[in-house]
């Protein structure tokens, strides 16, 4: 239940205001050198307080590597880690010890657990991706030679409109905002300081390409590659869809306009299938678009329920983003990262 | 990589044109009585040929149940069942034993595993899911009080424009396109004809509701009831897109609407979450909505190329459906109840 | 819980009296020339009525492959296959619908599942054995320069006193009772011979010996070579004991005596740790041996009671093996090749 | 590999020389109270340098949780945490960087994974079996009426020639060599100080004894009681063998005498059976016995090769027990609790 993969397996502990949240890594094939300033650089794009825009929370987000990797390289056993929570402010929450705050998930942990670490969402924060985000980047270092990038692709009712292989990708990290095309990114920037300054939150759609994916990856019947990236994804909070190649769009569409056709080389003209068929990479670029709810933590008072079923009201506090697709990118990369790798480490045992 | 849950678990076999297809249940709780005559009627719910607007290739679909079941009543140990593939023409294939035909798997199962069985899609086809029609209605028997109702929401442009709440969805058997919208049904039917008689296919969208679910459900970090329910859809051939709850409009709201206000009951006053908050269900009504490609196989001549790169010309041929969203309404409910009912066994597991 | 293995992996189904048995081997690479001769021959080993020595149940005991074989060569796909219980008398069972028999699994399945299939034993007869079989003749297919043998290495009280090195392997099959002496063999008869004359059983041990495995199988820290080999070989009906290496014997032995001296090209000078280190083959030969209890069905007749407790008389009836050694050899064997073509996979996803 | 439990559940990490070791217990049900000081009287029971029988590597092993506790009480969400290594001497084993013990792991890990951490035995240290002790102990507190009790039955060729029902269990603690015979354990002691003396090291055998099982735990047919307990077991450090019930001995019996007879109160007149039939409990003792072979670490020089196939001389050096046993009897109690509580979590699912 707190692992995910096959072969390339992380499960994962922690809450927000614990002494530390953290993981284990099972399955990384050993001789691989570390690049700590990378898995570090990383995080960083994933840490709170990183821009104006991110809630400022801020967290050191080191991690400490406490096994498997020897002398700079991965040595094949299992790789613990943790990350401290250093900045975890619990009196911000004794506010909420019995409160049920909306569109949280306070209600159904207590339901489910019969008791709840009420601090800062516990296990339900999105604190816990932080452990998520070390996997992606170890996972990437099995598969060096494939790129994933992910990109803000909407806030709110703004949506970009080209599609991926119309941007420059090396542009998303100019802005915190993490849109390739400079002027959306502006777009989506005003938009969102315009709601964080209303005590609101808004939705937004993150894409995410993954390109010079070798053929073969995926394992049906239940594992197609296309379910196994949607489980991933739709695990992480506030992701509301999953949609690829054409996606929603392509329920609209006539057969003799969407099949791929091939060219000689079996690569395809165009690319409805966005990469995969049969649940099986086909080589061309694999790609996905997410949705995200808005950040149900408002600035505003809010009417509520506790846990008596009494009404009570909640008052605008605590330190939150406004919108939470510019730090979801490096996320949804990771995972990308997690499940590709896995799938190539079991396409080695598909053959002789 | 062909089994699908962790307690109910169904495991798979069978390709399109062998002596038949199957599965084995496992984790089936003992005591139950199986209504065969159920089964069976789901069965034909999937089974081509039922109607003028699927595949004439007819088919039995007879399913045998070999263990598992004594004297009516499930032992607890594993339920084998097989149904045997009646009407294949495997000679409606020789043309394309060495072609790739486009948006099909041909390509990428000869590259995945060096070859494969070309006749009518091999493990690849969608007769593969009448498995998983007959775990599904083993997995409802589990779960006797929670309803599960899937139903065509639209047919390549034309969408319906009520939500579920609205609808009646007892109706939704009244027409072979299954839409519980009488008018709308129509409207689907005469698209679809049209588009068979072009020689073409048409995607659509499916919708499925789960109502009366227990608060509690889901497994939460990487087990969320969203992301397992995503992973069951996104391997049912041709779906692209799966959204649940306010989906991809919810990505453009601002959290001041989007959240779900209590009731004193700790109901919510809307329901955008989907029933689902932080992984777990929450009592209220989950629906999703799932996004099908038009079918790849066309009743028209397509240019593609054989297994050397070498240009061909692909006929017309086979018995196809021209829009396949009809008969994936029994196998999307059949994987929902497989997901919930594995939850409700899991949840069994987490109190003392 | 009816699966086994983690890459090349079993699900099984059936009971002894129902229609058929059968099971779905997963992970079965690609490409693999199938020789169903082979698989016969092996089941024919493991087969009832094969010689005087076993019961007169007489099975067919023939295997259909239903998918994932596609002209003669595995295809990566699931394999399902079942064999049909042809020589099932259920009638001869229709005494013990409420009885408990003595050593038998009678009561722990009814109290465990609150009712069972009382015919033979049902699902935890050892028919299901016969499933073991063709996977195992599968799995060795994928590591064809691995050698495995069994053979009977103790009847009653009788016990060869050579170990494997100083025996002909190549000797084993030339007498029912499977013993490569063939002078203890004849022994071993007598004394089997003897026991069913006298309505009862007798335990036995199986000794086994894999050759030419590669260094490096085995998943610490807790898939360990010896764990998986012991956790395959427990699940067989009558096993009560697993050593490898100096087994018990090496408890009683002192470091300076027990350790295996290296030489120059690795191999070690004595084979205590009986080809296994820190749970990772070391390319010596790995041996183990497994104690078998004496069949609880006997041909006497017994005291027992029936499912309200009330003291009932058995009859010695049905027909069953005095001694299930002999028949064991083959389930060993499979076993042991499940094991090791199991972790052949895996070690390919362990370095880059 | 590094997981064991199916939902009770130990994910493990760490090697005996890096920061720390620990894990993740993922899958405990919530509400329970955790005792801290039982934690670390029975981690206290496994540390090193406890008695003067034991190594004098001298580990505080205090442990850390880091996540799943709140205010004392499980929350059902993963349990992280973390043992440091507080005594490691790296330089104790700078001696052996290309050495190959004998009998040790050196070797086989280099070879399955390229390189490995030298110091100390890395991964394949029986270090590790500290998490495992933490996980058994929370294991027990799901089980809290099932007693659990392991003992030292053997030391070299001394043999204890009573059976557990004819000794006092509470007396175990008595001695540093855990023999709840208070005659034997002395001659126990006797033998272990005097191997010592010699630099040598001596084998032995550890049983366990579980009371109070209620009736239906195990899930045949592959995670049958018995072969689950083998399995973990034989995933110690040192394990030779396992046998349950009758064992090796059962093996030379003849039926008439072995099968256990039933009281009308379904419990049995003898338990060869060891409290398991069909791989479920049947509500007897669950007794097993296993087989230790002698610590491979000798304080005497040995010739040995290095990774060149240089032949070296190694001396007798570092901290290491002269015999396991006894510090063996808390990790196999732990064990045991763990696969108790997964399968008694595992049969809430089986039934409505």
């Amino acid at each position: 239940m707190n692992s995910f993969g096959k072969i390339f397996r992380l499960t994962s502990f922690g809450e927000s205001h614990g002494p530390a949240i953290g993981g284990i890594i099972d399955g990384m094939p050993a001789g691989i050198s570390i690049n700590f300033e990378t898995v570090q650089q990383v995080l960083d794009r994933r840490r709170p307080g990183q821009s104006k825009l991110t809630t400022q929370r801020r967290e050191a987000d080191k991690v400490e590597f406490l096994s498997g990797i020897f002398e700079g390289k991965t040595t094949g056993t299992p790789i613990g880690f943790i990350i401290k929570n250093t900045n975890e402010k619990s009196g911000d929450y004794a506010h909420l010890k019995n409160a049920y705050r909306p569109s949280h998930a306070d209600f159904t942990y207590d339901k489910k657990y019969g008791h709840r670490d009420h601090r800062g969402g516990g296990r339900s924060s999105a604190r816990t991706t932080a452990s998520i985000v070390v996997a992606g980047v170890l996972a990437q270092q099995i598969i060096p030679d494939i790129n994933i990038s992910a990109y803000v692709n909407a806030v709110g009712e703004l949506k970009l409109d080209k599609d991926y292989s119309q941007l420059d990708l090396n542009q998303t990290e100019q802005t915190p905002v993490r849109c390739p095309d400079l002027n959306m990114a502006q777009k989506f920037i005003d938009l969102i300081e315009k709601t964080k300054k209303n005590g609101d939150t808004v939705g937004g759609q993150v894409t995410c390409v993954i390109r010079n994916v070798p053929v073969g990856l995926g394992e049906p019947l239940f594992d197609k590659l296309q379910a196994r990236l949607a489980y991933a994804m739709m695990n992480i909070p506030a992701v509301k869809g999953f949609e690829y190649g054409s996606g929603f769009k392509g329920s609209e569409m006539y057969g003799s306009r969407h099949n791929d056709i091939f060219n000689p080389d079996s690569s395809t003209k165009t690319n409805f299938s966005g990469g995969i068929q049969g649940g099986i990479s086909n080589g061309m670029d694999i790609y996905f678009t997410l949705a995200f709810k808005p950040v149900a933590t408002l600035m505003q008072t809010q009417k509520s329920i506790d846990n008596k079923g009494k009404s009570i009201e909640l008052e605008g506090k605590g330190r939150h983003d406004a919108c939470v697709v510019p730090r979801a990118v490096p996320i949804v990369e990771a995972l990308a990262a997690m499940v590709i790798a896995d799938f190539h480490l079991i396409q080695k045992t598909r053959g002789l």
